[in-house]
């Protein structure tokens, strides 16, 4: 969402990014969401296809049924994660990117991929092993 | 880190982001600090060059002096960010990014950059505005 621009710095620079400084812009929101504890994982879990709830929760260590369940509803309210609810017994609720979530997921899966890359770096004190 | 590779899927794809979703991997902490409620919008805010505390906690909205102390501390033990305190009168403390910290700053600003642009068609519910 852009706002006019504030004081001139690169503008093109202000157009991308000024507003995620801002502490009142919506994308704020997103980023919050899609940076959540669990929500890159439910990313990344989701890119191989649609899966059920129960089946998320078994492939993310550690996260509870309450979090899981709260950071779909923040991706599917940002339009990310589609629902899908079958009527039957028990119930059958499936989950799956949308095709903004294959975008964002694409995104974060950048990330994820360096983090496991750059790992043994990552955490070590001494210049030497930081000069990558 | 790297762990005996789980039951079989694609095995780079294992090897590439299979231990994110174990609960006990230590990547699990730097994706953590990396993707904090600040930790994004400061790494984005240093690629500019190096800053001092006061000149962050200005650019980046919202932000206490709490947590952005905290979050630098954070990046800090990770390797992407250098910390260096002056011995002067009244205290003069930089922090910029380590060569680690450029290459992740690279990641996070591709996801915010994207947040931005979409933001106009995240959270809207009609499938026509999702199908970009």
């Amino acid at each position: 969402m852009k706002k006019a621009a504030p004081p001139p710095a690169s503008l093109s620079d202000k157009l991308l990014r000024g507003d995620l400084m801002s502490v009142d812009c919506p994308s704020r929101e997103v980023l919050r969401h899609i940076t959540s504890r669990w929500g890159v994982l439910v990313l990344i879990a989701l890119s191989q296809g649609t899966k059920r709830f129960s089946a998320l929760r078994r492939e993310i260590g550690g996260v509870s049924e309450r979090m899981l369940a709260q950071t779909l509803q923040w991706l599917e309210q940002d339009g990310l994660v589609d629902r899908t609810a079958f009527a039957v017994v028990p119930p059958h609720v499936e989950y799956s990117l949308t095709p903004l979530g294959r975008e964002a997921e694409q995104k974060v899966r950048a990330l994820a991929d360096w983090i496991e890359t750059r790992m043994p770096l990552l955490g070590k004190r001494d210049p030497a092993s930081r000069a990558a």
